[in-house]
């Protein structure tokens, strides 16, 4: 059943929908990281995108998808991460009101980013259940639509369209490798290959300890993700009921990488590429440092997913 | 006298030189950027020049301008910083040997940048005049070729080509903002504004507690900078003999800034742009937070000087 999976045209759709609003990021090479890894690297830096990650894309597209009646009435999300961000963003700039569920011990830095972006918080207990319930009473209250970080059809089409970007621009690519935390990224990064560049495979990497998406792929049964201990914070969640399929169907492999390889490519890619990115940015270049993915003389696309970091905090 | 300036054709001739070894470096701008300050900012980013910063591009042509014998006698000069890894970098590429003296104080980090790029080290005194003494033996036992970091129309031709692109990649800016040091890349950017965009004023942004190019500036005659405390390690040094005469001939304005603002502007940059520059290169952005430009309405450049940082001394 391929039924519910955003097809060709959701994903153009989408492009042209949320072209106005996001940035189209661009794609860097280093000849230093090829020449180290003897393979084509394209980095495409969704870094650099609205809101510093690619979650822009997804939000920008759900909101922009509303009919007035839901425009007046609002978006809501339970977030502590980038979707929070992109969605009160989004929201903002189509005149909506956003209602943001963060737990109360989400980082100082992140509640006034979603501040900045006129999202009205509401704190609740750092537990799903109170995330979950605190959302439900905010929408009962506002009448407001739900947008779901990643299992949403419209979220999934949005994200797609940075693979989308990538594969216009570059062409042959024989892999593209992104990360996985509830799946949004992949799968829309999944089927745009599957209809842009069916050659090209789809190879996911996760942090082994959050390695839920992996065990799923591997199983074929879902998997939830419990306690993750991962410094990857965008990569703690579980996959989605319409993610997982999607993944199941159009991505080639699912590998892990440690904590220490996280934290050693973040710094390598800061380090040769002047550029900012976040952990769970570094998980795909981690993977090619631990030889989990074979890419020698290969043309490879890199999505650097977000680069929102705590400066005065960082991982080594 | 403007004899010993760079013509517009060795500009040109420089940028033809280098051009198959450099990075063309992108323009960034900033949305957000631009509404904070009421003004569109066109970012040069030499950070992501080959080396991490625009010294590639005069030691590349300083380096390619040399005959076959000079290129089989190698090139030497006395460097702690960027143009000692640019030097070695440029004649590795040229199969020369580059000898560079450094002081024994330099960081460890440079020090195996200089040795990657395959740089062959003699260390001296943390003094100026052990630094020249020990060159002068060096280049005595080697027959190297001295390549001074800026006092040399072929360094200052070869650092003109950033604002070269600049200019041709961005019409009409009214303005271009570079930090100083040496002054090459100030003199060889006045030039270009010379040549290439007559309507196009430079000025020169400076850390206060290294104002000698300041003070030369307004005074009109030659003030050596003595003891500079700033944090900002590639604008230590004195103006030359080549470069301030260009400065006194064809630079609007020298402002200074704080140590403060240089660290929030290097921050600022960090967080909304995503990319990874060094404290120098933030003094521009610096000397606009300080509204010692004014810059509303306007369009203007600004040279990202480079991005070599130690990630693990921030100066936050």
């Amino acid at each position: 059943m391929t039924m519910n999976f955003p097809t060709e045209g959701h994903i153009r759709a989408a492009h042209e929908r949320i072209s106005p609003f996001i940035n189209y990021t661009p794609v860097l090479t280093s000849a230093t990281i090829d020449r180290m890894f003897r393979a084509s690297i394209f980095f495409k830096c969704e870094n650099f995108q609205k809101v510093g990650a690619f979650k822009a894309r997804g939000a920008t597209n759900a909101v922009r998808s509303l009919d007035q009646d839901s425009i007046n009435k609002g978006v809501a999300t339970h977030s502590s991460g980038n979707h929070a961000q992109a969605l009160a963003w989004a929201a903002a700039l189509a005149g909506a009101n956003a209602y943001i569920v963060m737990p109360s011990n989400s980082s100082p830095v992140k509640v006034a980013a979603v501040k900045g972006y006129g999202g009205r918080i509401t704190f609740c207990e750092p537990t799903l259940s109170s995330r979950e319930t605190t959302l439900l009473k905010v929408i009962e209250e506002t009448g407001a639509v739900e947008i779901h970080p990643y299992n949403d059809t419209r979220i999934i089409a949005g994200q797609a369209t940075s693979a989308l970007e990538l594969i216009e621009e570059i062409q042959s690519l024989d892999i593209i490798i992104v990360p996985v935390g509830g799946g949004g990224l992949l799968s829309g990064t999944a089927l745009s290959a599957f209809y842009f560049a069916p050659g090209t495979k789809v190879i996911a990497a996760e942090p082994a300890q959050a390695d839920d998406a992996y065990r799923s792929f591997v199983s074929g049964t879902f998997v939830p993700s419990v306690n993750p201990r991962t410094i990857a914070d965008g990569l703690r969640t579980s996959l989605g009921s319409l993610t997982f399929p999607v993944i199941q169907k159009h991505v080639s492999d699912i590998v892990t990488v440690s904590e220490k390889s996280i934290v050693k490519a973040m710094k390598f890619i800061w380090e040769r590429m002047k550029i900012i990115v976040e952990t769970s940015s570094a998980v795909p270049l981690a993977a090619i440092m631990e030889n989990k993915i074979n890419i020698e003389g290969k043309r490879v696309g890199l999505i650097l997913s977000g680069g929102n970091v705590d400066l005065n905090n960082l991982p080594w």
